[in-house]
């Protein structure tokens, strides 16, 4: 229906109009592809709000020095950086913890717990390749402010809740905690150096296998032996009692069968204290769409203020591509239009005006066609191309009749029908 | 509540903190900005929808040469512009007009008339001042390829729609157009090129008088007999055929009293190649709100294709301002939580756990109070703080008795009901 991007590209670069694209790493969203965005956007505020968790947004643009903070050069030069026309050193927003410590320093009176969601864009100039964009939508939720197990919970709750209003069957919801893999990582031996080059490396159990894990694991500087007691402690590990109260109150806000212990599971991120968490679809396997944890010194660190918080990052553009490649949203149209009025002539087009006007009293979503004068096959084919289901004809002989015609473009039927009937039938 | 912006401003310079805030012209939309902000555009999409206007989005950087297209010297310099890490020269967004005009290039298969809206932040390194920010929403929709009068009479039709919605009653819609004033200018003796330059000082009359426009007219080279022609063509100007065909079809489009033709509205942008409409706020006199036209030559100017194109941008910030100013939405919350469980203790807790459940399961918004150890009064002035309406109480009494105490925070009433009345209650 539309060209293909790629089609689009060759046919815009062989016209020497390479500048005519958005840049690579980045995407247009047209109106079949909102259309989705906004309705996942839309479920996961929804789920939100009803934990009691409010929406923040911050600007794209911040104090160099702020965006780089505690990351490392590596982030760094990851970063769209660069200097405003008053010489100040900015730059585009890299992710949302980092505006998340900056505004809990900007506004000290804040009511804490502090229950926010972000959901807005990052840049990143990374090479751009399937799945991973250079502008992308974060969505992040968290409680800054509590120690509670409670709030992990609630973390939690929300994941359940979210993946379940996405329409997601068979998924699962796997807990740790960085004290119980500390233990095992104690108890076979390793000295605290070793213990978050291990974390990374067993983060890559479920991805690439505990063969090539094992051997990651003796280039990191682990002996075989170590290694071996390892995977026997991580295999013999049990919640501890902190990690049990958080599974008790997740399982007291219905969370339910989805939770599941699981002690290999790491999150390779260095800052997180406490419960870590993962959503993972597993049938098909798609693996991670969702993560999470407490982290209790990383605000402080960000140069925030000195509060314990706990929060998770939904994949969001992850979820889209997958809900697409599953296929999971089958009805789901291509426009918000529901139904595109016809015009038969200049002469009726005050009748075609008059339905349009009370569909759209209805708060039905009606297009009029605007120009008279085109054949009403091309009128149809527009709705078509356009992805809308429904067009009314109105000719001289409906308007003797007072009826209209009802076509739906999908499954090629039409009848003759009075105007009043119509919100029923599209409505 | 919080503390003002003002008040964290000095804090935090007295800190040496200054980069701790956003940066200058930049603003965070805390939970309480972001309920009144998210319920405009909500409105405003359900009006663009039923009018058959889907949703576009493109990226936040284009290539410096997109964005500069056509525009001149003295917008490049309000322009974010830099270069990438792979040497490209980039920049960020500056209105939404351009992303239109290569995004109709990008898609040449797109159906036509592509009617789209987009609603999405643009950066302009202007000096902040009251009103004026360096990232801003724009709120834009247009009917791209369609000549026909109908789609003039759309944009007017969505534009009252709008502001209708948003809960204004005393505004106007202006409209006059490019080929009535350039006929009074004709009229007036005035060369070609001097029709440009007199608009823009036309476009002043209501904001600055008579005298001061005639003053501004002398100086761009007109002559006081011109001046005064010009006044008199001007005050019997009458709209043409093709601007009586837009009213004709305003009108049927439910437009009513609100839409009315003047000849001094002249809209100072030179891209406008006919009707041209304005909205203002007539009491208090607050003046435009929102306005637009049509620009036939505007996107092939722009490097994009040769259609025609009807449209109109809503100043989203200055609306949400005056919102606010006039204290329009007296009702609105300043938290999208309905109301706060509080918890009375540890063992009372599994209570306030149900009750939790059962009002997210109704939908309703709830939040649990965290700590279990937190004193009832502290849990109140908490929910208080965050602007909650409600807050519930379930002691071991209330436990004995199988009800619950409702309180309501603003009028400070509460009552002992069962758990079921709640839904209807609060809900």
């Amino acid at each position: 229906m539309w060209f293909s991007r790629k089609r689009v590209n060759i046919l815009l670069i062989a016209m020497g109009n390479t500048k005519k694209l958005p840049l690579k790493g980045f995407r247009d969203f047209l109106p079949e592809k909102m259309v989705i965005r906004r309705e996942v956007i839309k479920r996961l505020r929804v789920v939100f709000e009803k934990y009691g968790f409010d929406e923040l947004q911050t600007p794209a643009l911040e104090y160099k020095e702020v965006l780089t903070g505690k990351y490392g050069e590596e982030a760094e030069k990851l970063m769209y950086l660069f200097k405003d026309r008053g010489g100040r050193d900015i730059g585009l927003r890299y992710d949302l913890t980092v505006p998340l410590a900056r505004v809990a320093t900007s506004y000290p009176d804040l009511p804490v717990p502090f229950k926010r969601y972000q959901i807005q864009p990052v840049w990143r100039a990374e090479k751009p390749q399937k799945g991973r964009y250079r502008e992308f939508y974060q969505c992040d939720f968290d409680i800054v402010g509590s120690d509670s197990p409670m709030a992990d919970a609630e973390i939690i709750a929300v994941l359940n809740d979210a993946f379940s209003a996405l329409g997601f069957i068979e998924y699962r919801i796997k807990i740790n905690s960085r004290s119980v893999l500390s233990s095992s990582l104690a108890k076979a031996g390793l000295s605290g150096k070793l213990h978050y080059p291990a974390i990374t490396t067993i983060d890559k159990l479920e991805k690439k296998g505990k063969a090539s894990v094992e051997k990651e694991l003796l280039e990191k500087g682990l002996t075989a032996n170590q290694i071996n007691k390892l995977f026997a402690e991580i295999k013999k590990a049990k919640p501890d009692e902190l990690l049990l109260k958080v599974i008790e109150y997740a399982q007291g806000l219905g969370v339910g069968q989805k939770l599941e212990f699981d002690a290999t599971l790491s999150r390779g991120l260095d800052y997180y204290t406490g419960p870590i968490y993962e959503v993972a679809v597993e049938k098909p396997k798609i693996g991670s769409l969702a993560g999470g944890g407490r982290y209790d010194k990383l605000l402080s660190d960000l140069g925030g203020p000195n509060l314990p918080a706990t929060g998770a990052s939904i994949g969001l553009d992850r979820v889209i591509d997958v809900l697409e490649e599953l296929n999971l949203w089958k009805d789901i149209n291509k426009t918000a239009v529901k139904v595109l009025v016809t015009v038969f002539s200049e002469k009726n087009l005050s009748r075609s005006l008059e339905v349009t006007n009370l569909l759209r009293k209805s708060g039905i979503n009606a297009e009029l066609y605007l120009d008279a004068k085109t054949k009403l096959e091309k009128q149809l084919k527009y709705a078509d191309k356009k992805g809308i289901v429904w067009a009314i004809i109105i000719g001289p002989e409906e308007i003797l009749k007072q009826k209209v015609v009802l076509k739906n473009l999908k499954t090629k039927t039409q009848e003759s029908i009075p105007e009043q009937a119509l919100l029923t039938k599209i409505g």
